[in-house]
């Protein structure tokens, strides 16, 4: 059972809590957001009676989650979330675009894509400069350096950034910079890592692992949340199958399941979903059609030098094509 | 390479091909359609030079194809093969939708059916009469007292009907009722049985494996094609992947790859590819979104009732929604 | 409920429980085995007092089942059951060794490596002449050409014959030649096939699909079993799985959690499990301790010349010190 | 291409080394370990004529890599590398045998497993101090209270600890009390993890991460060499297929391709490969007969009291029993 604290509940209303559920036999989890204190019950709760606790002096409400994930749970929060990246709203009825190279590369390169995916359309930018590589002998990404640009661009194209992290030291660095704080699918159950961005107050985009299951993404996304932090866009990007011919296979499938077990935002990622720049406009138009929140789309001016994910890059004119056509379809499905 | 003959070419043409190719050090593979003769050259054909055959007599062309497959691929034929089911055109702009009940249970049952999906736009009846189950204890269809109620529907509602085929023995038989053969997941690789299919001249629709490659299920339809049977849809009825959530993983990367690889029509299964008849629609409108020439869903008066499959049956309201949901995703990407 | 009916049961006996059950509001489902009769009683069994059926003549005894399979469970046979090939006693102590080359190429091909695996130590052969092959223009098998190749070697050298059947139409040729015949993993879910050799007395060799699991695998053991062969011999050839640089991965924990769930021998068969003949010993070994009942290995004279699968085929002193290091493995588990 | 230096190397050699590569066109990686420095030389290494580094002073020896990995490769060290823990010498000819419990849960459950294993001929002692769990609200481990019933257990049995380390900053606290730190399947990618362990002198036991392929892994490896960390054990710990009736599967083929890949030594952890205790022992024999050069078996006196794991927990009897049949396996193949 959780037990979900008012917004300025006092320390002495929490602590009655924790003593009362200890009374009756149960260990409390406290996540002590930064708006409210949410007390995980943890035991077997069948026997108890919720009205208990909701009697109780600073508590919201209760609930008893079947679910393994409490705080992700639409049994918890039946209405969207709402999670906002600047002007961006994830979650409401406009189809959120983001999209940028793999990589930052030089600034250059990232300036010349930040402008003409801007006005291409995009409503927010990507790009790495801390890079998980299979490879230790690979490019590693340009670090600070690469922030530094990426805040550049923020600066002269006015997108929010999104940016991976990579482990809890680089946080307070990259927060620094970035608007959004993504989760590679590598690190997708590094928990010392899931817990350190549920620290922040910064909007998480968490990437499944690509052979995660949709319960142990949302797990993941539990582990956010429960330090506090409710701004996740969660992100399907592929996961490995037999197929071949392409580099990952999308979960269309997962849209709408996760939209139906889930509150949070959901966003795709054709590009590494199919791994061919060729197929990403096809793949993209299907994931709004089966009902995304947004999409993460790598743009890069000239793919075949680019320094990662070449393959799998569009062009800015393809890009542009890929937006015009979106909203096409989400006007199809009564969206913007 | 293949050296495909044309209509009307005599035997003693033909005889005088293999001859060369013989002669040349090669073997002959011999498809003898009912439109025309394809022979294959087995063997390293680098060395040949394509024109000795092509000015032979009643030669119309020859290619040599990098893949696996030959006569499925599209550098063989680079337009879009049309699949004419009655008066649907499978492959052209109209997106075909065929309906159903996954098996035939009973006279009263199917009619209903029947009707109801003509009414909500359908343009084909599917039904099993032969089943095949994993238990030899479960139902295993009507079988010829399926396909008589599939007839009777047809005669009814003006329905062409599609209906499985398990055994070469059984398809004079489902002929007799059936305008498309299916031949299901799990006989993918039943190469006597998808030989035996090529020698007929009825529509054939091929499901995918529901663990095989793409490069696969196209060698499965080369089969197909190699005894002279053009008429071969292709059907992304979702693989089986680690994710326990749903029933399968529909691959929605399959349909813009196999559009670019292949000129035959791509058919898209949303119902076993998620297997929960809340999340089939959205699956289904990105199947259209993605580039899908039609769509199969299974359709059922009670689900709750239903033999097999229930719990991935749409009744018939929510599927007339469907219909007319995807007539609107198809005119946002400029198809009917 | 499974009722096993007295070997010498009369039709009057066994029309008399068919009856009881339909009584009871039951279906019946007759296995009318070379042997003995099967009665299955499908639907909800629960309310069921076994000893209704047990008193009843001619009935050997009743067995409530919970896996889906039920003649293969050893629930129903607690005891091993031995598979007699000539003198090889799959199931017992001894550790059978079948080996021979993928497909019978010709005569001097098969004669040598006949009598090359027998002076090796192996009590059977295996060798092809129905092939299924991925691709229409691939060497398909020397057919009855190749099984009368097989009867010779059998002559010259006493060894029995294993050879793969691909549908119901080739069983009766095939029979004439064989001692076993095997069902192929792409053939592992032909039902027809399977109920097709379930009506012959041979022993049936059945191999894995790819990605079937253990149940999927038993299940269609049941269909065998379902008809009245009791002859089976299971056989885990590798799955599919992400891994690249082995052809198929060998599921070792297959092999005790097979012999925990069925009465039938387990064969495994390292050449296709891993599909590299470099590594082929070290698996072989492997299954032995994990406990397989035997052993099918690729072994062809001139491995770089084979049509088919001469990757994984060991040459013959090889496949001689295969047999050496395998009885080393056997003595030390108490086997021979 | 990598350059090995000598031990002892000057910098003014390293930095000439450096410079010639720049000089040459290329970039340089540095990798300086505790021992000695490699170099790698990054880009297209074909052209160079290796001479020209190794005759420069304090080079030892130059060696291009075909595979992504190279420091890892038998292709740069044929000779098996010896990992030292105490006195067992993992890679030599004896099994080693590490057990223990999934978690260190208190200190008399911990110590009473401790004098089991080791009087039933356990080598060394596992237990999770800090556990990796897929929900936030699972028991997360004693931490370092943990850390220090594992030194008491060491210090009454002589047996050395092996225990799990989640990330960089815990690292200074675990190398105080464990002699190998153990890199669990979750974090297997986690490069900044490897990377922080590769610059300790421990022996590090590297868990293959369940959906992982052999290269990935071995790639892992290679960021723990490549920091100058070369005491690493590669451990097989069953990866994730489609079967359901067992956790993992058992990847037998590993062990065998990784011997032939690496110079490193290979256990496995039949444990977590099968995950029920009763098919817990074939499998480790399997392994011994594969080649493995140790086993890592989860030992628990209460499995059905355990906090985590308890189903492939073996009582201290048991894993005796398969300490027995173990050594009658390494006979069998000519080890210990």
């Amino acid at each position: 059972m959780i037990i979900i604290m008012r917004a300025g509940a006092t320390q002495t209303q929490i602590q009655n809590v924790v003593s009362r559920i200890e009374k009756d036999g149960y260990k409390a989890h406290l996540s002590d957001g930064s708006e409210r204190t949410i007390i995980g019950l943890i035991g077997d709760d069948r026997p108890i009676d919720r009205r208990t606790y909701e009697v109780m002096e600073g508590v919201e409400k209760s609930v008893k989650v079947l679910q393994p994930y409490k705080l992700v749970s639409r049994d918890l929060y039946e209405t969207d979330t709402i999670v906002n990246v600047n002007k961006i709203k994830f979650g409401d009825s406009q189809i959120g675009i983001i999209a940028g190279p793999c990589s930052v590369e030089d600034r250059t390169q990232l300036l010349e894509t930040a402008h003409a995916v801007k006005e291409a359309g995009a409503q927010a930018l990507r790009g790495g400069a801390f890079k998980p590589r299979s490879s230790p002998y690979s490019f590693q990404g340009l670090g600070e350096k690469g922030l530094k640009i990426l805040a550049e661009a923020r600066e002269q194209t006015g997108l929010p950034i999104v940016t991976e992290v990579m482990t809890p030291e680089q946080i307070p660095l990259v927060t620094n910079y970035a608007d959004v704080l993504q989760i590679g699918a590598r690190n997708m159950q590094n928990y010392e890592l899931l817990k350190s961005v549920g620290r922040t107050s910064h909007p998480i985009l968490l990437k499944r692992g690509m052979m995660a299951t949709l319960e142990e993404l949302l797990m993941s996304a539990e582990y956010i949340l429960s330090e506090g932090n409710n701004n996740v866009l969660i992100c399907e990007r592929g996961i490995r199958t037999f197929e071949k011919y392409t580099r990952n296979t999308t979960d269309i499938n997962a849209v709408p399941v996760l939209k139906s077990l889930t509150h949070l935002p959901i966003i795709v990622d054709p590009s590494h979903g199919i791994g061919k720049w060729n197929f990403v406009t096809p793949v993209a138009l299907a994931a709004i059609a089966a009902g995304a929140d947004g999409l993460i789309i790598e743009v890069h001016p000239k793919p075949e030098e680019a320094l990662s994910d070449g393959g799998q890059s569009l062009i800015p004119k393809r890009f542009a094509e890929l937006v015009t056509k979106s909203r096409a379809i989400a006007a199809a499905i009564g969206r913007k």
